[in-house]
């Protein structure tokens, strides 16, 4: 049962009596019905009670935020889901860390010895 | 049906016949039998068929392969699934981007001109 009077999310979408000892009462709450109608939606609310069952208790929050944004990707991007941001998130590392190699490399190559790079810093635009 | 006489790896873990109409056929061959256990156990079979049908046929392998991947994560890490690897790109981004902010900042603060760039280039370690 949730902290209110109200019945959690759970019970409330699947119609149900919220008893002290619902499974669901404490990542449900009743204020925010998308949460638990998303993860109904997408791993059935059978399937996350038994892997909340699974878990230890202080892990259950966490497991149920990221079951959250995962139904939540999947049910905004039904082909990729959350797997979509991966790729996309891959690949922007990829394109950075290529960006940072060429910067490194830009840097190295001048190979300056520390008077003359103190000297380049104090006197910019300095023609030799 | 899958191409070979054998039932495909859905009909087979849920012992039902696989007729030439399975929708789990294309996407899951009897020589793949993880597959589909994971997206069962995680999913669940029906939600699978249902996501399935919603979709274009040409989108349906890559949703496929997008629901084995998030199943996979899922059971090696039950308590972040592939949201885990989401925020471990997302750290792993925000450190490079710094990192590649300071090189350019590093480069742009010595203010070569080119023909300082160039004499440098050509004369590693010159001491001015």
């Amino acid at each position: 049962m949730s902290s209110s009077n109200s019945p959690c999310a759970a019970c409330k979408y699947l119609r149900r009596k919220c008893t002290q000892e619902c499974d669901f009462a404490p990542y449900f709450l009743p204020e925010s019905p998308q949460r638990f109608a998303n993860v109904h939606r997408v791993f059935g609310a059978s399937n996350v009670a038994k892997l909340l069952k699974e878990l230890n208790a202080t892990d259950r929050e966490d497991a149920v935020k990221s079951l959250a944004y995962e139904a939540e990707s999947r049910i905004k991007d039904p082909v990729y889901g959350c797997v979509g941001l991966i790729s996309m998130l891959q690949q922007r590392l990829k394109e950075i860390q290529h960006e940072l190699h060429a910067a490194k490399k830009e840097l190295s190559s001048y190979n300056l010895n520390p008077q003359t790079m103190q000297y380049l810093l104090t006197h910019p635009g300095t023609v030799i």
